[in-house]
C-alpha cells in the first residue's frame, strides 16, 4: 500500500498552515480545533508494538443546570485481515482474535466503554467471490458461538460493551445466514443482536448471494453507557434506516462498514452520509470501514467488462466519529489499523434538539400519509404540468 | 469581507498541487478533475464588468443504446442584496432586479434552460428582525406580482424556465403570508409553485413569525427541459422532503437557501445536506445561499446572552451542484455574487439508480408501517434491554 495516499487528513496537514488550516477545519470538519485527548504513553507504545494508529477526541456538551454530564468513552477499530485468505477458516479467525485483541488491550487501558468493530471484522469479505465454500463456514451463532465467547471475556474484564458485526448461522431457524451485529454487554451477557436490514447489489457486492434483508427491525440497546443502535454498512445509504433507530431513541448509531475506493467507490461518500445522519437524527454517529486488500485464491469478475481478478480493491478506513451537530474529527489513516477514541458527552443530543427543532418540525403525520400513497402499485406522482 | 476567506476551493488549489491536490479533489469532490466547460469571452468579460463570479462545468453519463442523452444547462445565481435596507422597499427590490438582469443576461447568452436564485432573493433576510414592517410589504402575489412580470419577460426572451423563491401574499385566501417558491416556463407562463414545508425556529431564524408551514405537497414541475422540484431552505435538514421529491419523480432539485456562517451556524453542513440528498434519492442536487452582510436599521437581540446588534453575520454563498452519483463540482466563492452553470446530462439519474439500486432496496413498507407506528401518542420504542 506504499503508494496509496495516508488520508485526506495528511493532505491537509502536511501543506495548509495558519489561517488557511484554521479555515479549511472549520468548514470541513466543523471546528478550528479538534479537541484532541491525550492517551497515556503506554497506550502509544503499544500501538506503536503492535503497528496500529491510535487517537483520541473530546465531543464535549455545555453545561446543563439540571442534568450532570453523561460522558461515555467510545472507541471504534479498524483493520485488515490477519492471514492469507487460503488458510483453513478457524486459523483466519484466530489470527484476527490475536491481532484485534492487543487493540481491545489499549482500549481498555484507556477506559473505553463501548467498542465496535468494522462489519464482518473476524473475516474476509468473501462475497465478491460468489463461492459459498469455504466463506459460509465463518457463519456462527450469535449468542454462543466462538467469537462471541471471545468477547465475552474482555467485555468483562474491561467492562466493555462490544458491538461485533459477524456472519451469523441461525441454528433454531433452518441454519440460514445473516449478517448480524451482535451487542454484549459489560456483564459478558449478549443484550441482544440486529440483523442487516439493507443489502446491497451493486458492484462486487454480491451480498444478496448469501443472505437476505434483516427480520429485526431497528432496535436501540439499553446499554449501561448509554442507548445505542447500528447501521450495518449499505443502511448508511438508508436515510429511513437511520431516522428508525433516531426515533427509537439511540444516542450512538454505529456504522460498521465495509467499503472500497475503487472507480465509482464510495469514498467521497464517507463523509457524508454518516455525517447527515448525525445532524438529521440528532445523535452521534461512528462510521468504521475495513482496510487493506484481500485478496482471494480464485479468480472472479466483476460484471464490468474488465479481466478476471482477485482483490475487490482498497478498503480505505477513515473511520470516525460524529456528534449529534454534524462536527466530526478527523478519521483514522486509510492504509493501517486504528483505533479512534471519542470522549462524548451524550447531552449535546438534546441540547441539539431543542436548539434545531428537527424533530419537532418534522412533520411526520404528513410523511407517513405520502409515503402509504406511494406504495399504492397505481401511484400517481405530484406532477405539475403547464395548462 | 476583506478578512473572510474566499472559498475553501481557493485555500485548496492556492496550497495544493500535484498528486496531493488530485487525491484532495477524487476524496471530497468524488473527481480528480472537475469537467470544466468553456465560457464564451463576452461572458467573462460581461461578468468582471457586473462584478461577479462565472463558472461552469459539466456532469456527463454514459452513452445509452435506447435513449439519446438528455442535457440540460442549468444556472443557479447567489448575489448580495443591492440597496441599504433603509431605503423603500420598492427602491430595494428594483436595485436586485437590475443586478439580477445583467447575470440572467450572461446565463441567457449561454444558453442556459433552468435557472434558480437563492430563497427570497429579492429582499433582504429580514426575519432576525421579528419586525413586521416594512418587511411583509415586500410580499407580493406569486402568480402575478412584479416579480414574476419582471421574470416572465426574460423567461420568454432567452426561453429559460426561472425558479423564483419569494415572500407571497396569497390574496384569494385572507391576505396571509407564504415563503413560496414560483416556477415561471419558458413560455412566460407561471407553471406552478411551491411553499416552503418546514419553517425554522434555530438562532436568528424567526421566520415562523411570518408564514407557517407549506400546503402544497411535494410538487415535480415537468418543465420543458425536465422534471424539477425546490426544497426550501431549512427542509434541507429534512430527509423525506427530499425523498417525496424523488418518489414524485424530480429529476433535479433546487435548494435556495440563506444560511450563515456565524458560530453554530451551518457552513460544516453545506457540503453534506445537499450531497446526501443527491445521493439517497438519485438525482441532481443544487443548493444556492445568498451572499454578504446584511444590516438592519433597528437593532435586534439573538437570544443568545450577547448584546443586541444590526446583523445577521455573513451570508457565505458557496453555492454548488451535485449529480446522482454524490460527485459535486467546485462552488462559488463565500464572498461573491456568482453565476454557476452545470451540463447535466439527466441520463445520469436512471443509471446510478440501475447501478447503486437504492430505491429497489428501500423497503419503503416496513418504514411506512414504522412510521406510523411512531406517530401514536402511546408509542412504545424498540429498546432491547439487557435480561
Amino acid at each position: 500500500m506504499d503508494n496509496e495516499t495516508h488520508s485526506l487528513e495528511a493532505i491537509i496537514n502536511n501543506n495548509l498552515t495558519g489561517k488557511d488550516l484554521e479555515e479549511f477545519n472549520r468548514i470541513y470538519y466543523g471546528k478550528k480545533d479538534h479537541n484532541e485527548v491525550k492517551l497515556k504513553e503506554s497506550s502509544i507504545a503499544a500501538a506503536k508494538d503492535a503497528d496500529f494508529d491510535i487517537a483520541a477526541y473530546a465531543f464535549p456538551a455545555k453545561k446543563e443546570q439540571t442534568r450532570p454530564p453523561r460522558i461515555v468513552k467510545v472507541g471504534i477499530i479498524q483493520h485488515s485481515i490477519a492471514a492469507p485468505t487460503d488458510r483453513p477458516v478457524n486459523e483466519q479467525k484466530k489470527a484476527i482474535f490475536d491481532k484485534i485483541k492487543r487493540i481491545i488491550d489499549v482500549a481498555g487501558q484507556e477506559g473505553v466503554n463501548i467498542i465496535c468493530f468494522q462489519e464482518l471484522w473476524n473475516m474476509p469479505f468473501a462475497f465478491c467471490t460468489r463461492e459459498k465454500q469455504p466463506w459460509c463456514e465463518f457463519a456462527e451463532s450469535a449468542e454462543d458461538g466462538p467469537t462471541t465467547r471471545f468477547l465475552r471475556e474482555l467485555a468483562i474484564k474491561y467492562a466493555m460493551v462490544i458491538v461485533s458485526s459477524i456472519l451469523e448461522r441461525d441454528e433454531k431457524h433452518s441454519e440460514i445466514l445473516w449478517n448480524t451485529t451482535v451487542v454484549i454487554s459489560d456483564t459478558g451477557n449478549v443484550i441482544g443482536k440486529h440483523r442487516k436490514n439493507h443489502i446491497p447489489r451493486v458492484g462486487d457486492f454480491n451480498e444478496s448471494n448469501y443472505y437476505m434483508e434483516g427480520n429485526t427491525g431497528h432496535p436501540v440497546f439499553a446499554t449501561r453507557y448509554g442507548k445505542i443502535a447500528v447501521n450495518i454498512c449499505f443502511g448508511r445509504h438508508h436515510v429511513l434506516n437511520w431516522m428508525m433507530f433516531g426515533h427509537n431513541g439511540a444516542e450512538i448509531v454505529f456504522n460498521p462498514s465495509a467499503t472500497i475506493a475503487a472507480e465509482a467507490g464510495s469514498e467521497y461518500m464517507w463523509n457524508i452520509e454518516a455525517r447527515n445522519a448525525a445532524i438529521t437524527n440528532c445523535y452521534f454517529t461512528a462510521a468504521i470501514n475495513r482496510v487493506g486488500y484481500e485478496e482471494f485464491p480464485n479468480e472472479f469478475t466483476s460484471a464490468d467488462g474488465k479481466p478476471a481478478h482477485k482483490d475487490l480493491g482498497l478498503f480505505y478506513g477513515s473511520s470516525y466519529l460524529c456528534g449529534p451537530d454534524g462536527v466530526r474529527c478527523p478519521g483514522l489513516s486509510r492504509t493501517r489499523d486504528g483505533l479512534l477514541i471519542g470522549v462524548l458527552d451524550l447531552n449535546m443530543n438534546r441540547q441539539i434538539k431543542d436548539r434545531r427543532c428537527y424533530y419537532m418540525t418534522q412533520r411526520l403525520d404528513m410523511y407517513v400519509n405520502s409515503l402509504s400513497k406511494v406504495l399504492e402499485l397505481d401511484y400517481q406522482p405530484q406532477v405539475v404540468q403547464e395548462k
